[in-house]
C-alpha cells in the first residue's frame, strides 16, 4: 500500500499523520455524484459495478482521503434474504412484507452472496484494480439490530414500536431473527474481504434507541457473534449513534476500532471504551457548516483530545450530509493533515 | 393538596410512595382526547380554556397519577414574539417566516403573557378550580436551545443546519437571540406560576443534538438564566433527551430535578448529576407496548434503581406514544404506587 495510515491506525500503530475518511464520502453533496446519479436510480448504481466503483473513486480523486469506501446500501442484502426492497422515488427504502412474525422470521434465507450481491463483489474488485494500492479499500454492512428494526419496521422509524414490541414481547423469535441476520451479516461481510475489502464497518446506526441494559441483551451477542465470525481476516470498525452512555457495553461486543459521534468527548470516549482499541471520529457533520477558520479550529481540538495516541482515526460523527460545501471537505481533510502530521 | 408526593419528591422528602405522572399525559392515545380533537384543532385546543381545562383532566380521572400538566404546546409563546405558527393538517407545526438574521433577532419581542397567552392563564385557572387540591398542577415551557431551534429551523429538523450555522458562524447574534428566548421564556413561567402551577417543567427535547462542550457553552447559559430567574417560585423540572453522556454538565444548568431518558440507567444518571437533586424518569416509552407482567418488571426494575431514595418522580423517558394500549397506562401507574409504597 502506498498509504497504510489507515490501516496502521486501526491496528494502533503508530503513523506519519492521523489518517482520516468520511461516512458517506460518496454521495450528493459532490457534483460528480449527482453527474451520475441525475442519470439512474440509486439502486441501479448500487447493482452497476462500473457506476459503484466511479462513485467509490470520486471523494478519492477530489479529496486526500486515506481510506475508500465501497459505495453501496446497508439494505443490499435484504433481496437475498427473501425481503422486498424498494427505493420510492425521493423517499427512503420501503419493504414491502416487513417481518413481523415467527413464521415471517423462519421464511428467511441465508444470502448467498455470489448470487445474491455479485455486483457488489465485482465492484470491489474493480475499485481495488483502479485503487492500485494508493489507498485501502473498506468495505460495510448493517449491524444487525439495525438491519432487523429496517426489516421489521419496513421504513424508517421513530419509535421503533414493531421492533420492540417483538423484542419485549417474544425473545424466542427475536433471538432466531438476530442469529439468522448475525449469520446473514457474517458470510455478506466475509465474501466482501474476500474480494478484496482490507477493513470492514458495521454500521449502526439505529440502536441508539435501545437503552444499556436492552442493548447488551438485545443487540451485543449479535454485533459480537459477526465480530467473532469474521476474526483474523481484516480489521473491523464497530459504528453506533446515541450509543454515548455505554460504549463500555459497545465495547464488549468487539471492533478493532469504535467508532462514536460527536454527543461524547473523543477522550472521554477513548477513556471508557479503553485505550488498547482504536477509536473513530467524531466531528460533528454540520460542522463543515462552519466558516473555515471554525472548522480549522475543531480539528485541532479534536486532535488534541485524541493526544496524538496511535489508533484513532478521524471521521464525522455521522455521514455527510447533503449541501455540504465541498471546499470545507478539502478544508476538513487537509487540516488534519496538517495539523497531525508528527 | 391531599396529594403532596410529587411535591415532596421535587423537594427529596421521603413521601409514601414514588410520584407518578408521565409526558403527554393529555393526548391522542385517549378515546376522550380524540372526541374533542376531532371536533377541534390543535391550537383551538390550547386557546380555548374550557378545552384546554377537560383535556388537562383527562389522564387524572382516568388514572392514578400524582400531578396534572396543563394541555398546551411549548410553540405557544412564538405568537406574542413576532413569529407566524401555522399548524399544517397532519403535520408538524410551520414557522412562516424563521428567523436567519441578526435583522430577524432584533425583531423579536418579549411577550406580555397577559397579553398573549390569555387562554393559558386562564386555562391554568380553571384547571386547579377543578382539581381542587387533588394533585399539583404543573406549567411548562420549551427550554431555550429546543425553541431556538425551532424558530430557526422553522419545522422539525433532522441536522439543525441553519440552527448550528447561526451558532458556529455568528455567536454574537447566538448570543442575543438566545438571551432573548430565555427572557420570553422567564416571563412566560412566572406567568404560569403567577397563575397557579405549583411546578414548572423546561423542555430541552433537541438539545441532544449538541455534544457536551457546545451544550456548555451555546445552551446552558441560557438554561440557567430562565432557572435562576424563577429561582425560589416553585420547583423546576429540567428535561432534555439524547443528552446523556452529560448529564453533570445538564446539571450545572439547574433545576431541583433532573428528567432524563431511558438511553442511561437511572442509578448512573442519579450518581452522575448527584443525590443532592431529585431525578425524573426514565422507562423507555416503547415498553408501554410490552406484555403487561413485563411492564410491571421493567417497573420494579426502575424503582429498584432508585433505591427508594427520596426525590425520584417516576416517568417515562420522554412523552406517550400514539397507540400506547390505556390499560397499560394503568398498569404503569398503579405497579408504580405498588412496588414503590413504604
Amino acid at each position: 500500500m502506498a498509504n497504510e495510515t489507515f490501516l496502521r491506525a486501526c491496528r494502533r500503530q503508530p503513523a506519519e499523520y492521523t489518517p482520516v475518511w468520511l461516512m458517506r464520502q460518496a454521495g450528493r453533496y459532490m457534483k460528480e455524484y449527482m453527474a451520475i446519479r441525475e442519470r439512474h436510480t440509486f439502486l441501479e448504481m448500487c447493482k452497476t459495478p462500473e457506476l459503484a466503483c466511479e462513485v467509490t473513486l470520486q471523494p478519492v480523486k477530489a479529496f486526500d482521503l486515506d481510506a475508500a469506501i465501497i459505495f453501496a446500501d446497508i439494505l443490499l442484502p435484504l433481496e437475498g434474504m427473501g425481503i422486498k426492497l424498494e427505493f420510492a422515488k425521493n423517499e427512503g427504502p420501503q419493504i414491502g412484507n416487513p417481518v413481523r412474525t415467527r413464521k415471517d422470521i423462519d421464511a428467511i434465507r441465508i444470502i448467498n452472496p455470489d448470487e445474491d450481491v455479485p455486483y457488489l463483489l465485482k465492484a470491489i474488485g474493480m475499485v481495488k484494480a483502479e485503487l492500485d494500492g494508493r489507498v485501502p479499500l473498506i468495505g460495510f454492512s448493517g449491524a444487525p439490530f439495525t438491519l432487523a428494526s429496517y426489516i421489521i419496521e419496513g421504513e424508517g422509524s421513530r419509535n421503533y414500536i414493531h421492533t420492540k414490541s417483538l423484542m419485549y414481547g417474544d425473545g424466542g423469535a427475536w433471538k432466531a431473527f438476530m442469529e439468522k441476520i448475525a449469520d446473514v451479516i457474517t458470510v455478506y461481510l466475509k465474501a466482501q474481504i474476500a474480494a478484496g475489502a482490507q477493513a470492514v464497518q458495521l454500521f449502526d446506526s439505529w440502536v441508539g434507541c435501545l437503552g444499556p441494559d436492552d442493548y447488551r441483551e438485545f443487540a451485543l451477542p449479535y454485533t459480537k457473534r459477526v465480530i467473532d465470525g469474521i476474526k483474523n481476516t481484516v480489521p473491523v470498525i464497530n459504528f453506533s449513534t446515541n450509543t454515548g452512555t455505554y460504549l463500555d457495553v459497545i465495547g464488549k461486543a468487539g471492533g478493532d476500532v469504535i467508532g462514536v459521534d460527536w454527543r461524547v468527548r473523543l477522550d472521554e470516549a477513548w477513556k471508557t471504551v479503553g485505550h488498547d482499541t482504536a477509536i473513530q471520529g467524531n466531528l460533528d457533520p454540520v460542522v463543515l457548516f462552519a466558516p473555515r477558520q471554525e472548522i480549522r479550529r475543531r480539528v485541532k481540538e479534536l486532535l488534541g483530545m485524541a493526544g496524538g495516541r496511535p489508533g484513532h482515526i478521524f471521521n464525522l460523527g455521522h455521514g455527510i450530509i447533503v449541501g455540504t460545501p465541498v471546499d470545507n471537505v478539502k478544508a476538513l481533510v487537509d487540516s488534519v493533515h496538517e495539523f497531525s502530521r508528527r
